[in-house]
């Protein structure tokens, strides 16, 4: 995007946030044309990620057309810009060796996350295409677990030793020239075993004067990530300490790599993703295309919910020779179980958000825990006396009014209880906190919600 | 953090990572024996974002001891690092001129981050005390409203025009000095109007030539942002143009600050934990710390739902002669409203999400919700089955079976769909589409399914 130019004016320069309302009809029409040319000249000017966002809007079949008509046009930064679902269908259009061709120029973590997804067979034969040298750091890369910083992590990156000058520095780098990352932010000083020990930030580098140490120049290598940390560790580690980028190290402690925070960003909002759809019982696929893929992501959560549910159902079921003497029961029950599921879902989500923020740790696990319970204890208390009320006045019976006011009170404590417990429970063996724990809290507010205001409505009332 | 050493080796280093268990202990001791010379030696080696995270895991008498002691502790690093709840607890304690020193040696942006949560009257006073800049500087920021650009823009930046010299532009920099933002990514390359044309990357400008002229190594600025666009907005274009900072400019164009990508990782969060709590019904200070505020920041929703299970009730009252009849109805009515519930809200976080992500925009919001509905209505078939056969095997009647089935299946399907058109509604009358909406959802998938299976099984069943 380099661009030589005698001298412009900010009215010269189109901006990315003008990508003109047609421009998708147009391309489409393009394609059905078959018109490689004004393909070509609707996408020159925009930047890929706008490329990747108009490839995602058009059908497969047009997607398939486009790849047919032209695949140079498939460059890899754009295929690093599509979503995981179009970019899989993309690559089986592609040759080899087109393939190949896309990953030329990307940076090493681009071109790991692209040949990370390919099929077995077609990795195989890309990364026999590619040089040894890219084959060795892929081939490294992909040694790591998914999701873990090793699969981020750029191995381009600039280091040198505390006792170089600024100018030294500088002069290296720019001999260095094409062996240096596209971007970089920070400059890691390492010592005599290559293991960092600092880091100066390049634009302190750049407004010190020549003759300056590098050692007068650094902060000290406070983080260090290693290849094996799981990647959501790493984003926390760039948010707690506001990094832009940051070492990777390995076994020995020597540097092999560095984190750069726009890869963190997109770690930050997967992770956050993920724990909003395992919240609300959605799998991975959940923002799949197609209705058959949105079915297979839903069913599972809704099988359990269907047991969770025909066990309430039992406990109701206890209860048939009550209900049918009391009709009210029936008419009543539901509020209970609803007011409960509301509460423990409310102190869930904020456990759940409280623990991926680190905010809940073992240290005051029992505040957070006591603070919920209670929290629903009050709740409970209050919904408790408005709820006593209506159902006193509507079914004219007080006796009604204070079974129903103290399963309130019952099932909103609990429910506060277990929206922190379960979670918590999860993450003690190992589990996704935010993944179950919904079904679990609310077959816990449900079950006790029933068996509270039935039992207790049997044996007062009847 | 800048330490000029001689020679100085990994093994000298102590890492952020490594923060002592016990140092929160060792703390409260010394708090408690008043001992200010042990808790600066404690403090001293600490990240301003460890010290901020230990000084929020204090009880609210050991901060206040704390400030007591040295107050100069708490710099505005630190600050800037602490917790909204606790900070604004911290600013009580603390006199305007400490306030003032705090916020010395802050960048303008952490400066209004800070001075915008200050009380009115303790707001005047501050601003009264600092330098007639800073003080116009702080004034033209408030003057955004909150959650803009504008309050999230940092003021230093470095700018300069296009005919300059890489040479050129270094030695400015050396020259200029303390005026330059602590840290930044690109030089802003701006027009004889002050207007942002491009941008060079601080690592591309140092490893070129000298007599490189800066218009040879700019990347065009297709991206502005106004100080009146959302933080929200902000942050999409960060995440989507992989920026790293981006120029910020006013009504005529011209060049006013800049934002940078670790404000924005903070707003990422904050807006992905504002839709997480918000879908579960929870008020923005979910997080706070006391009972009586997470009591208050759940108990309106908690009553919007009452309303909406009274409402429900409503619905089963109308049938209650035919639950009297076939108690069968109450032991299974609530699995029709539970599967509904569950299916709706998985659409609702999915739609939820995709609006975040602009996934789902007008152009594809109609194949969205066709594909939801229809999601709905398969996992709505798949799960009648089933319960069909639970129903009829369990009460030994073949049409109770049927009935549930029915509903299932429509329940189901106007759960997918209530759980995009809901979001995509409250989207477009301007409020957010995660408040409220799951509340909404609910209250259709519980009324739907009360009045399809109880009305089916009055009519088929007695």
């Amino acid at each position: 995007m380099t661009q030589p130019v005698e001298e412009l004016h900010r009215d010269d320069v189109t901006t990315g946030m003008d990508l003109p309302e047609g421009v998708l009809v147009e391309l489409i029409g393009a394609i059905a044309d078959r018109d490689p040319t004004l393909i070509r000249q609707l996408l020159a000017p925009l930047h890929p990620a706008d490329i990747a966002d108009l490839i995602e809007q058009l059908s497969w079949d047009q997607q398939r057309l486009l790849a047919e008509l032209d695949a140079s046009l498939l460059t890899g930064e754009v295929l690093a810009e599509i979503g995981y679902d179009t970019r899989a269908g993309l690559f089986d259009l592609l040759e080899t060796q087109q393939i190949v061709d896309a990953l030329d120029g990307l940076d090493s973590d681009d071109k790991t996350m692209v040949v990370e997804e390919l099929e077995p067979d077609v990795r195989e034969a890309v990364l026999a295409a590619v040089s040894a040298e890219d084959r060795e750091h892929l081939e490294a890369s992909l040694a790591f677990e998914e999701e873990t910083a090793g699969r981020l992590m750029q191995r381009e990156f600039v280091a040198a030793p505390q006792f170089w000058t600024v100018g030294h520095t500088i002069d290296h780098m720019r001999l260095a020239g094409e062996e240096l990352p596209d971007l970089f932010f920070e400059v890691f000083i390492v010592d005599e075993g290559f293991r960092p020990i600092g880091a100066v930030p390049v634009s302190r580098l750049m407004r010190s004067q020549r003759e300056t140490p590098l050692s007068e120049l650094m902060e000290l290598a406070k983080i260090t990530i290693r290849p094996e940390d799981d990647q959501e560790d790493a984003a926390y580690l760039f948010e707690k300490y506001h990094l832009i980028s940051a070492p990777v190290v390995d076994d020995s402690g020597r540097l092999k790599g560095m984190l750069t925070v726009d890869d963190i960003v997109d770690v930050i909002q997967e992770e956050n993703k993920e724990d909003l759809l395992a919240l609300a019982g959605v799998n991975e696929a959940g923002l799949a295309d197609t209705v058959w893929e949105s079915v297979k992501s839903r069913a599972p959560w809704l099988l359990v919910n269907l047991g969770t549910a025909v066990l309430a159902s039992l406990v109701i079921a206890l209860f048939d020779q009550a209900i049918a003497q009391l009709v009210a029961l029936a008419v009543l029950m539901p509020i209970v179980a609803s007011m409960g599921g509301n509460a423990g879902t409310q102190s869930l989500a904020v456990a759940v958000r409280a623990l991926a923020t680190r905010d809940l740790t073992g240290a005051n696990s029992l505040r957070f825990v006591w603070r919920e319970a209670a929290a629903g204890l009050v709740n409970g208390v209050i919904f408790a006396v408005i709820m006593g009320i209506i159902a006193a006045v509507w079914f004219q019976e007080p006796d009604l009014g204070w079974v129903i006011a103290v399963a309130m009170v019952i099932n909103l404590a609990i429910a506060g209880l277990a929206g922190v417990l379960v979670p918590l429970g999860l993450k003690h063996f190992g589990a996704d906190p935010a993944v179950a724990s919904s079904v679990f809290v609310t077959t816990v507010t449900d079950v006790v919600g029933f068996v509270v205001f039935l039992g207790l409505g049997a044996l007062v009332l009847l």
